[in-house]
Parts: C-alpha cells; sequence; structure tokens
C-alpha cells in the first residue's frame, strides 16, 4: 500500500516541478542558509530582482491597475515581476502547488495588447496577478484538495470566482498549498509537503490558506485567494504580516472549489481574498466578483450587489482582550493595547467586549464540522492509503464516535441559529458596530502546534463579515518576556493551559508580525472592510508601510 | 392508549369550543342542509349579515385600510364583521381552531383609539384581520400543528411575523386548521377533524394550509398566513379560488414557527400570505412585513427590502401545459388555454414552456422532506398514540426505509443547488419572466385524494417565487366533459394513470374554482407579484369579481 499511495503522491509533486520557470530558478548557493529564519528581505538583498521588479512588487494592486491604466506599466512586466518573485519565493517556502507561468504570460500581453488597441483596461483587475488555492478547480488541470487520492483529478471547468476574476482581467500565475484535510492551521500534505512562514521559516504560515499566507508574505502576488471555514482565511493572513477577508457566507461564489464533503451545509465555509498589502486591495477584489452578480449563475447567492460605502470614523469598536476560554499570548494582548491607544487618541469610541458564550459556540460549530463522524475524510485517506497528517488526526477529534442522527443535526442547526441571533443581538443592544480581537492566541504557531480556532471560528458560527491586518507589530524580544504576573496565571482548563504552555518567550517567535481581526455586524461586510481601513490607518499603517 | 390519545385530542377541540363567540352562533336551523355543496353565497343569502357587513367583508385589506384612514369605517367594526363572518365560516366548513374574539376586538378598539388621538393610522396594515395558520405560536396560547401530542404546549413569545405584522396594525381574530403531520394537500387531523371546501363541501380545501384556503375562499379575512415547503400555500389558495403568495425562501421571518423538524434546513418550508381578494393585498402584507427589516432579528434572512416594481406588459410568460409527468384534468387546461388567449389579446408575449426534468426535481426534494424516514413525525404520533391519517402515511412513504447517511444528504443536497442553477440557467437562456402553470392536476381533489405535489413542489426545490391566483373560471358541467380525445389518453405510468383517473368527469368537482400559478425567476419576489397582477387581470379579474 505504502508504495502505491507515495507513487500517487509523486504525480502532484510532478506537476509543480514541471511547472516552475527553470529560467528564473536561483542557483541554491545564491539562497540563504536554511538556517536563517526570516527570508522577507531577501528578494531586495540579493539582488535577484531588478529596482524595477522591486517596486512592481511592492505595490498594492489598486496601483498596479491605475499606473496600468495610465501606460506606465504593462501587465506583462508585472506578471513577469511577480512570478519572478513567486519562484525565488518558492524555493524559500515551499508554498505553490503549479506554477500557470506560460498561460499568465501570454494571457497578460493579451491584455496589453487590449489596451494598446482601445486604451481601456479590460476590467477592473486588469493585469493583477492573483495567486489561487489549490482546491479552486481550473480547466483541464488537476485539482487534489491536498489528498493524494485526488492528484490525477482533472477538471473541465474553472471554478466560477476565477471565471468572474478573469473577466475583471485578472491574472493566475501560481497555485498554492493547503493542508491534507483543509483542516489545519498550518499547511501541510503529503504530496508537496510543508509550507513555511516567510517571516520566520522554523513556524507556520498558518492555514489552511497557508500557502496563500507564504504568498502575501512573500508578496508573490498582491492578491491572493482562500476559502475559511474556521479561520483558513484569517489565521494565515495574520500568521504571514497580510491581510485576509471573510465574507459573509452566501456572498462569493462556491461552484467549483472542491471539498470532500461537497454538499455539506451544517457549516457553510466561504472563498475570499488576501492581500499582501492593503484593505483597498480585498475591496477591489470583492466589488469586482459582486459587480458581476454572481448570483445570477449561482443561485444560491445572496443577490447583494457590493454597496460603496464611505470610511468613518464615528463608530463604536468594542476590543475583546480574551474570548473567555483561551488567554491570548503578550505579544497579542501588547497589540491590542496599543490598537486601543491609538484608537483611543484618534478619537474612535473604544469599549471592552465581554464574549457571549465562546465555549459554546465551539461546541456546536465543531459538532456540526463533521456531522458524519469524519468518515468522508477518513474514505479519502484510505482511498490511496496514505497516512493522515498529526494535525488531520487532530481535527478529526472534534468529531463524535459515530455520525449525528439527522435530528442531532437539526438541533445543532437550530442552536447555531439561536446562537447567532442572540449574539447580534446583543452587538446591537450593547451599541458595538466593530469588534477587535485576536486571530489566534498567538502569534505564528510553531510547526504543528496550531490547535485553538475559536477566535476565527466564533465569527464562522456567528457569520459575521470579518478582517484580518497587521497591527504594524512584530514580537518584540524585549517587550514579549513572561513578566511576574504571566508567570502566576492559573489557566481555566486543560484547553487553556495547552495553549498558555506553548508560548514559553519571544525567543520561539522571532520576527512574527502581529495580526488583529476586526468583526463587524451580520451582513455588513462592505463597512466591515470599511472600518477595518480606518482601524489599520490608525493603528499600523504608518508602522506597516515600512516593510 | 386509545382514550389517552382522545383525551389529549379533546383539549384541543375544548380550546377551540370555549373561543368560539357564542352571540354569533347560528342556530343549526338557520344554516344550510349538510347536503349543501357550495356555502360561498351563504353570507349574502341568509340576511345574517347587514349590508354594511357584507360590503366590509367584501373589501380588499388595502381598501379597508385606505377607508379606516379616511375615518370611515373603525377598526372594530371591521373586525367584528370578519369575526362574524369567520364564526359562520367555522359552522359551515371546520376550519377554525381558535377564536380570539376578545383580544381582536379590544386590540381593534386601541386602533381607533390611537386614530382618534392622532388621525393617523398605526402602519400599513392598521385594523386589517388577519387569519393565522395554527402553527405560528402565540404568547400564552397552545400551538399543536396538529398533534395530538401538542396539544396542550403553550408558548411564551409570538412568533416574530406576528411580532411584524401587528406592530403594522394588523389584527389577529382566529387560527386555522392544518393536517396532522402538515404534510397533506387537504386538511384534517385527529384534534379538531377535517375543513371542508367553500365552494364544494364534498371537496377539499386543500392544504396543508386548508384552514387559511377555507377562510379565504369564504372571507373569513381579508389576509391570511400560510406556510408552504411543497405546495401548503399555493395548492389550498387554488382550491378555494383565493390568492397566496410563496416567497423565496429566507425572506421571510420563520422564528416561532413551529414544526415537527426544527433546524432541518435540507428544503427550506417558507411563510407567505394568502389573499381572499387580490394580489396587491399580497404586497401590501409583504411590504408591511419587509420594510421592519426581520433580518435584523432573524439573522439568517436575506437582507433584502421589499421594492416597488411597477407592474408591465412587456415581459415573456410561458405556459407549462403539462409538467411531463402527471396530465392536467380538463378544467385545467381549459383555463390554461383561456389564459393564452387573453393574455395574446392583451399584447402579452407568451410561449410554451418545456419543463426541464421534473420529475428528477421530484426524486431530490421528496427524498430531502424526510431525511430521517420520518422518524420524527412518527415519534411525535407515538407520543401520544394518535393514528397516522392516510394522507400521512402517504406522505411518509416517500421516506426510505431508513435514514440518509450524512453523505447521501449532502449529495442530495448538491443535486438540488445544481438542479436550481440549471433550471433558472434554461429560464434566463430561453428569455421567460415567467411561467403560468397549473398548482395541481386539478382542481379541489375530492377529500382524501390529494396525492401529487409536484406542480407546486416544482418551485419549492428550484426556490422560485410564485404566486396563485383565480383564473375566474369554475368548473363547468359542459365544458369539461372528457372528449374522445381524453379517453384515449394513454398515460405515462402509473402515478400519471391514477391522477387521470381520478376525473371522471366535473360531476365531481361541481362548483369548483380554476387557479393558475405563475412562477419568476430566483429572488424576483416583487417582480412575480407585479406580473400576476397584470395576468390576473387580463385573465380573470373582471369575471373574478362578479363572486
Amino acid at each position: 500500500m505504502s508504495l502505491d499511495w507515495e507513487s500517487q503522491a509523486q504525480k502532484g509533486r510532478d506537476i509543480l516541478t514541471n511547472s516552475i520557470p527553470k529560467q528564473w530558478l536561483v542557483p541554491a548557493d545564491r539562497l540563504p542558509p536554511a538556517s536563517q529564519k526570516s527570508v522577507v528581505d531577501f528578494p531586495r538583498e540579493s539582488g535577484l530582482l531588478s529596482t524595477r521588479e522591486l517596486q512592481i512588487t511592492d505595490m498594492t494592486a489598486t496601483a498596479l491597475v491605475a499606473e496600468m491604466g495610465k501606460g506606465a506599466l504593462t501587465a506583462e512586466e508585472v506578471v513577469t515581476a511577480f512570478l519572478k518573485r513567486a519562484v525565488i519565493g518558492h524555493q524559500l517556502l515551499n508554498f505553490a502547488t503549479e506554477f500557470l507561468a506560460e498561460e499568465a504570460i501570454s494571457r497578460a500581453k493579451e491584455l496589453d495588447e487590449y489596451y494598446r488597441r482601445t486604451g481601456r483596461l479590460v476590467g477592473p483587475l486588469h493585469g493583477v496577478p492573483i495567486s489561487v488555492k489549490e482546491h479552486l478547480s481550473m480547466k483541464n488541470r488537476t485539482c487534489n484538495t491536498g489528498y493524494v487520492a485526488w492528484t490525477d483529478k482533472v477538471y473541465t471547468e474553472d471554478a466560477l470566482l476565477l471565471q468572474l476574476l478573469s473577466k475583471a482581467g485578472a491574472v493566475f500565475h501560481v497555485r498554492t498549498n493547503q493542508p491534507q484535510s483543509l483542516m489545519h492551521l498550518c499547511c501541510s500534505n503529503n504530496i508537496t509537503g510543508t509550507t513555511v512562514n516567510p517571516h520566520n521559516r522554523t513556524l507556520t504560515p498558518g492555514g489552511s490558506s497557508g500557502g496563500e499566507g507564504a504568498s502575501m508574505g512573500f508578496r508573490c502576488a498582491p492578491l491572493g485567494i482562500g476559502t475559511d471555514i474556521g479561520g483558513s482565511i484569517r489565521c494565515p493572513a495574520a500568521f504571514c504580516g497580510a491581510y485576509g477577508f471573510r465574507p459573509s457566507s452566501l456572498r462569493n461564489p462556491a461552484t467549483g472549489i472542491k471539498v470532500a464533503s461537497s454538499g455539506q451545509e451544517n457549516i457553510r465555509g466561504v472563498v475570499g481574498p488576501m492581500s499582501s498589502r492593503s484593505i483597498e486591495d480585498l475591496e477591489l477584489f470583492q466589488r469586482a466578483v459582486l459587480d458581476q452578480e454572481p448570483w445570477d449563475v449561482e443561485t444560491s447567492l445572496m443577490p447583494l450587489p457590493w454597496k460603496n460605502v464611505a470610511p468613518t470614523r464615528n463608530m463604536t469598536v468594542a476590543i475583546m482582550w480574551d474570548d473567555g476560554c483561551v488567554r491570548p499570548h503578550p505579544p497579542i494582548t501588547r497589540a491590542l493595547r496599543f490598537a486601543r491607544d491609538r484608537l483611543v487618541a484618534a478619537g474612535i469610541k473604544v469599549v471592552d467586549w465581554e464574549p457571549y458564550k465562546h465555549q459554546h459556540g465551539w461546541e456546536v460549530i465543531s459538532a456540526l464540522y463533521y456531522p458524519d463522524a469524519g468518515e468522508k475524510q477518513r474514505e479519502l485517506l484510505a482511498q490511496s492509503g496514505e497516512p493522515a497528517r498529526p494535525l488531520t488526526e487532530w481535527a478529526l477529534s472534534y468529531s463524535k464516535s459515530k455520525p449525528l442522527t439527522q435530528a442531532e443535526t437539526w438541533n445543532l442547526q437550530e442552536q447555531r441559529e439561536i446562537y447567532r441571533d442572540e449574539y447580534c443581538g446583543i452587538m446591537k443592544s450593547r451599541g458595538v458596530d466593530f469588534i477587535l480581537s485576536p486571530n489566534y492566541p498567538g502569534v505564528a504557531a510553531v510547526m504543528g502546534e496550531s490547535q485553538y480556532w475559536n477566535y476565527t471560528a466564533i465569527w464562522n458560527i456567528v457569520d459575521l463579515p470579518s478582517a484580518t491586518f497587521p497591527s504594524g507589530l512584530t514580537v518584540d524580544s524585549k517587550l514579549d518576556v513572561l513578566t511576574e504576573n504571566d508567570r502566576r496565571y492559573i489557566p481555566r482548563d486543560d484547553v487553556d493551559e495547552r495553549e498558555w504552555r506553548k508560548y514559553q518567550g519571544p525567543e520561539r517567535y522571532e520576527g512574527a508580525p502581529i495580526g488583529l481581526q476586526i468583526a463587524g455586524r451580520r451582513f455588513k461586510d462592505e463597512e466591515t472592510l470599511a472600518a477595518a481601513k480606518v482601524v489599520e490607518e490608525i493603528v499600523g499603517g504608518q508602522l506597516n508601510s515600512k516593510l
């Protein structure tokens, strides 16, 4: 059996290896040593990219489109610059599953030709390179979703979201890695292995959109596409110092995104944008998609166009210091304090957020992740004979020993609805517009240690739009040491203890960026991104721009 | 056991009996003989209602509100007139489960007082009496949903929809009957028995909102509230010569509507308005509800306000003569021809509708009605020991012998989504705005014979907004006889044969009105009612107004 799954997995690796544009591969002796933790400065320091290429890859999608609209940049040079950076990034981080260099450049040339002919851009994403999580299907390509069993599964259509982005002018140049089962806040599988964090290669980029996290953190693309059923967009964005948006469910189209439990609606996963540089780019992405009325094709989506919402400082932001279950690590608490001080100084109304039954929320959502007791997942692993990764076993440990009955499923769904209605009612009655919180108990986890999801999953069950952005701060060897007070902390229970004990001190997390998360009221996707822009500008904007 | 359930059922009957306002009860000798089929003219012919009461109970909700706004009518006299008519109606049709006379009159007096004090109406439904299907819970009242086991189940809150309607000024004066299990296109249970059709008391008023059908057909209220997961609003509206609207799912609030399979989301039931007199009243109801933004409380609803849509004749209406599975009876086909001729004469573009895989649609939806193999239903029956009614057994026969696995459920849900996307895509590619069709193979079924749901259920699975309205025609003893051609019809299969054989001839259906159904594109609820108004005015408006 073991030989079998390994040769099947090799097919996936071959697709990757054969797709890498060899002309841009960096010889091993010019790469930083494996022991070098942070590689984010390598593109600049190595001299491998030209000044112009560095400038291009440092720009936001919004700025790139503007420059292309003025004729100051061509799509071809934009796509080429990001492709080169992505190849370097892949050598350092193992984040890609397949490069699409030829098609990307050929599509960029078409866009340039269109622009030359008409003087106009094709659409709002004209020439913007977008990296794509692997489990979005692409026409005539494989889509393995992290399962060895699916390494040679080929699809005949692009995922609907990709069709729309492509119509808007986007160019897909690289597909990115995901964990086995898609249910790790980490990124390793038995096909293309483990992706690491560009800010510290001993840490995980997070997951499940971990390849996208690395892609954004290393600026292999200005925009990326992730999916999120428990934090899988926001966790990698936070771990990698990037931006991510979990839209409300039933807004972005899911058709053609391949998952094990296709047709499962107990908890809806969503697809959304990630960005290396700005909230504005997340908005650009959302508008480009929703302006095309995807509900006309995928008819379960809500027929809601993307509204224009002006950013305002006239809002109440509540800070969730702790979810009442797992105490955040010192760097996270420091970033929240920093944010609070800056927001207050900027005249924003800031209050504390008392969490509402997060443990109950977790019990409901975690029971609904695997109503089939994980049978489908195990079946897919058994199909190839590949071994389960430790974090797959961890995620499956949430499932019950036997499938839920229909009555149990209905009951949990009812609990989910009641909990969401109550949570939304409480936000309203407290007059809170947005909740600022951690994404995770700590910064990027040490590989294999990411076990606690509920700082993000809570907004999946409540189904609040939520955006992740960098605080502008990174772990600090002086400021983030455990204080006497910290050392005296008595954890609430085993889970709290497990998570708290992981911290140990800033040394394990050297260089890790500290992300924050902002969640808005139900359905207020546009308002949430507008608020995230205001908050990020006040909290982290200037600091972050030095990167 | 049998004594037990009967005494439990008696509690439900006692609630009804004790609630009837005795002062308006008609002595038995003034009632028409049990053998008299149609009783729709009884209020006028009997002299039991005054001319003014007859005028009031013949008015639409829209007209009533206008008159109350001018001070020409009081809420008290409106509510009293409908209460009187409802008591008579109940004696003739057995449609009520509980009268709310005292509260209704007291609420009406409050409304009148408010109007006297301010010169203004409380809201858009000021003083409008609305009859309510029993399984919408009411504060401090029982709610049995047709199950003997629940006859003494008391709730502490009004259903959210009732709260909103009440805020808009509506007055609830009577609660109405439903079948055991809610899954009959008929209306009988072991508590308050069987409701009959006002146009012909040997026929069923349809179901499951059969009490509402009778209420609308006899004009016991200008507006009523039904629920629909397979036709339960549209079928009784059609059978009783009334109007009904099945909105898209996730528009009207469902909180506090009690069903056996609470939390079930495989196929979503909806709640919607029924009207005795006009499409305009259905719109009035929808606007009054959605203007209050129910999604702010019941957060699974789509945040879509009710749009103003101007009626237009610039549309393409496709006529579905036959669903490809069960051939409609002669009166239905005659009404469709009549409608076609009138629409064409009015300059509307009319084409034929070729149905798309309705048998497949039925297989998917019927499998999803009882993913638990009907266990919950049987458990509820077993709880009291009441016997299953024949049509409950019939509905349960759709369920599999054992519960669906989670994987089977997911697969069916995926099939449902694919089917809906395909159906909507076909409407769009054919350029069809609306589909005009039967609601049922025939007119009101003979008691116990209503077995084929798919002329309505098809729009539940595709989730299209659909409205039922009277064609203005009734079964005609001359025009609707079986022709030689009809007699030679060779049914496609057993189901087609079963339904076709039921017709026999117009005699069985004497006086039965012929309803039609119009379905609009996905999410086009407002456009569908606007189109229904245009079509109904052209097809049946004048004829119907003679009633």
